[in-house]
């Protein structure tokens, strides 16, 4: 039977065979997580999202969310789904036990994500709040709200937002002007409106928990004069309407207004005016959860293709003096579209869950420059993750259409809501372009790029681990090689964004990012390659030696095929021209 | 003013400064159209495009067609649209004025498709069924067949559909089963089922002619059984559903049962069993109006983009001690994304008035070794047409999106249903893989590459005609090279094509069609320096020398940052990797 979702062999072999998470459990924190336990999970896990949520997915599309007088209901079968997750404690499942948690490790977390975003992404976006805003008050939070909020979060009891942007005030949330007043018992009135807040009302849940940031009155200009605090549903927050948008429409995009009655009252999380600081911290993590919707949404396209392009009939191959009728599978075109696909999709896969990877080695380890090594590698993958893979989903997604030829435009098949709703990915959490900054600006050209030196040492430990006389070489001197062109734009870049140049490699910010993303892609193919090349070596049943032989062909592929468009790429980024930054605004036309 | 749908001074300096169309009124079949007359004709077609079609647009996507008990209803507005049409003589503009055609250039027939198609896609795309039909019947039917349907469809008084495809067969014609019994009296009766029909039923005219692709009883299999029949609607011939689709829902996709109560009359066009090289010269003007479409929602993209971020403020440019908000098209990201688009866009334009203007000199020639030069370049340029414009379109548009951030998710503004609408183009008409192949295997690799040579040349006056002094050299310098290497490449695939590794050149079909796409663009967009360049040597108001400088940073642009991703592509096509092929099916995965 053909595999939704995802892959699970290639689940097993991320987690088992690449990252080996079972080793965690010789650490008392992962104690529980042994093979079978982390097998059973990923079966459960699985029918999860296939027999309950996947089902009110085509439904939350075409029905959408209804907005009337106030309230916003959801689509048929979301309210099931959603009592359905909690069952299953899928509202927080990397989460500290503590407050009703389940404590997972972050690498199987990337799994559940890309499994649970594959089976209705809307529904799942609103639900990933819950773990957001918990993590929120779980860091920030008195213990009053703590023992207030947690438990019901993290049970899926309640659910939560965050809400951020104003109509003005998107991007650059340090202008916004969202007032809170302080009251003589410590609560603040807030009022104020904010635009594009996901699940700011819905009919899955009694009560809403509302995280919202606003300037106390006073308090200093821009970003150092914003605060975050926290005021359930009841307290005066009504939605106004919600959104039409592109795809994403079981997911209710809401307009909010705050205090219109004067009886918004709310309370502080964390200290006054470090708001924002908060909300970057746990943006990272949201950013994260936005590159596993992208997994999640081009692993979906790639299995419906691959399926649909083994059961198609149509057209002959060329030279068959038959002319007798193939599977759409055997021609060339479509094999390239379905090994692009691939490649991207298990490389993002093995990607994200190295970050995940990352994440769980810093929980077991007790040293602290050991963890500060660590979490300066997630801080520099994390906008890669979110601004290659989503940028990445949206081409597999969009490729996953093609292979279904005009079928694939129609709602008949799920391809086109796959690349309606991915789209999105590429914009909210900070959209693609704020993470080439971000990469560039914050993460490579601070410090000397240590950052990025380690990056570059972690990728050569696979590289360099590949010998002489071993068929993958080839493959690893051609990324080895594209490592050093890597080094030198990167160089150029650096120089450039600390002097008169700076607007100019701003403007190369975003290919810069895509490299970075394409190495990575490069890095983790032949990491699996190596990995299936080992594999190959045992005596294994047919079906996985052909597995393990995709491996080694995903990275011969991309090496080959993919890698000389990076290398031109970095060629455009080292001719550094100057003209998007010399060009006139009116020389661009349009008047 | 903003400009919509085409910025004007681009279309004046296509038609007049590169093309010089209005030197083409010297000859008598064009003796019409001279420079005054040309600028009334875009000034009317605009203000047409705008004032009365474009209104239509965004009603046409929200209310899309409706189907009910055999007959589908078009959105509000679509049926005084059609009128509007028929007065302004836009069903047959470039059509035989005998037959109420309007005769006027092929090369100003682009820029109407660019302002009508921008308008209104779904609406357009039925209209232009019209001359698309009327141009089979004009080149293939009887007198009596002329004499009862040509002024109809010329005049918009009656519409159109081409009805090809079945539910089985759409890449693959040649098998397809919808049946044709002879009359005594020399007429046909048709039976079978077509899907995705465009136009195959609405409310906007009180008669359809059916276009019908079948097999006359006792033809032989395949291709060479396949015959053109042509039929009005009341012959039996009734949708029964419409499509739900991706984007372009103003224009009904239909299912069609003909002759289900086995009254389907049709008459034959042309010669029995020649059905399908008849539909094939006509789909090769389908192409270019499909890639006509692509150009049309990327120029639109491009405008509505250019306009939202000279008018949208926010965030601020680093190193403003003042934080001081700025128009987002001060920022580096979004101007990159801009001069991208900018350069695709007048690249895509320049490109298919070049086409026009092939067919232009075409008309004109007396010289049937000219003539055929000429076909020749139009062969060859098509696939690179329609399969690279849409390609780039989708891209263009998938931009435009991201330019507006959050609200370019959502339907307040024009961009998502762009790309909606603009998906479309890479699939009909032949899908864009499809015109790979055609370009490789039958445009380039036969007949020694005299088509791809003649190609080579034509980019080589350009080149060539910049001298060694010109600040131009540079870029010209480059694009050089770049052809260098693209003969490489062809030179390896036509080699690969006809031998044992067909499949792996046909796995690179693809990748060949878009770097020869690139090398077609920088050509086009150095042409237009070069002009520019000229213009700049006169006295000229500010205005034309920011536009004229626009032009030579677009050029500087795309040879200096994206010619070098084109020589990365066709390094990947040098190597020649086999994996596509290579890999079994089962590797694939997904079992």
């Amino acid at each position: 039977m053909a595999q939704l979702l995802a892959d699970r062999r290639d689940v097993n072999f991320v987690l088992h065979e690449q990252f080996q998470l079972e080793n965690l459990s010789q650490y008392a924190v992962f104690s529980d997580f042994n093979k079978k336990v982390i097998e059973m999970i990923v079966t459960e896990l699985r029918n999860l999202s296939i027999k309950e949520i996947l089902p009110t997915n085509k439904p939350g599309d075409t029905e959408g969310c209804r907005y009337e007088s106030g309230s916003v209901s959801t689509p048929t079968g979301f309210k099931a789904a959603w009592e359905k997750l909690g069952q299953g404690g899928w509202f927080a499942p990397a989460q500290n036990v503590q407050w009703g948690g389940q404590g997972i490790p972050n690498t199987l977390n990337v799994i559940a994500q890309n499994y649970l975003f594959g089976a209705n992404m809307s529904l799942l976006m609103v639900a990933g709040l819950n773990h957001a805003a918990g993590e929120i008050v779980e860091t920030f939070g008195t213990e009053e709200q703590k023992k207030l909020f947690l438990r019901k979060l993290y049970s899926g009891e309640w659910s939560s937002t965050m809400q951020l942007t104003e109509a003005e005030y998107g991007s650059n949330l340090g202008d916004l002007t969202t007032s809170a007043v302080e009251n003589p018992d410590g609560t603040y009135s807030l009022s104020g409106n904010k635009v594009f807040i996901s699940g700011g009302d819905h009919d899955m849940t009694e009560n809403i928990v509302h995280l919202v940031l606003a300037r106390i009155e006073g308090a200093p200009r821009g970003s150092a004069g914003v605060s975050l605090f926290i005021a359930p549903k009841i307290n005066d927050i009504v939605c106004t309407g919600i959104e039409e948008k592109m795809g994403l429409h079981g997911s209710p995009t809401c307009a909010m207004a705050l205090g219109s009655k004067g009886k918004c009252r709310a309370t502080l999380v964390g200290e006054k005016n470090k708001g924002l600081p908060i909300m970057f911290q746990m943006m990272n993590k949201a950013r994260l959860m936005t590159s596993a919707q992208g997994l999640a949404c081009a692993s979906s396209a790639y299995l419906y293709a691959l399926d649909y392009a083994r059961n198609r009939i149509q057209g002959v191959l060329p030279g068959d003096p038959e002319k007798k009728p193939v599977q759409i599978i055997r021609h060339p075109d479509i094999r390239r579209m379905l090994l692009t696909m691939k490649a991207y999709t298990e490389g993002m896969r093995s990607f994200l869950c190295y970050i995940g990877h990352l994440e769980d080695l810093k929980t077991i380890s007790k040293d602290a420059p050991d963890k500060a090594g660590l979490q300066g590698l997630i801080d520099i993958l994390t906008p890669v993750a979110k601004g290659y893979v989503t940028d990445r989903a949206v081409d597999v997604c969009n490729m996953g259409i093609q292979i279904f030829g005009g079928y694939g435009y129609t709602s008949e098949f799920p391809a086109e809501q796959l690349l309606r709703d991915v789209r999105v990915t590429a914009i909210y959490e900070g959209t693609n372009g704020i993470q080439a900054i971000d990469l560039l600006s914050r993460k490579i050209a601070k410090n000397n790029s240590r950052m990025f030196m380690n990056l570059m040492d972690k990728i050569k430990e696979i590289v360099v681990g590949i010998p002489e006389d071993d068929e993958l070489r080839e493959l690893a001197a051609r990324l080895e090689d594209a490592l050093g062109v890597l080094e030198q734009a990167v160089k150029k870049l650096c120089r450039a964004v600390s002097g008169q140049d700076i607007l100019t490699a701003l403007a190369h910010a975003t290919p810069l990012l895509e490299v970075t993303g394409d190495i990575v892609m490069a890095w983790m193919l032949l990491w699996r390659a190596k990995v299936a090349q080992a594999g190959l070596a045992n005596k294994v049943k047919s079906r996985d030696k052909d597995f393990y032989q995709g491996q080694i062909q995903s990275a011969r592929f991309f090496i080959s095929s993919i890698l000389p468009v990076t290398i031109g790429k970095m060629g455009s980024i080292l001719n550094f021209s100057g003209s998007v930054i010399d060009i006139d605004d009116a020389a661009l036309g349009g008047h």
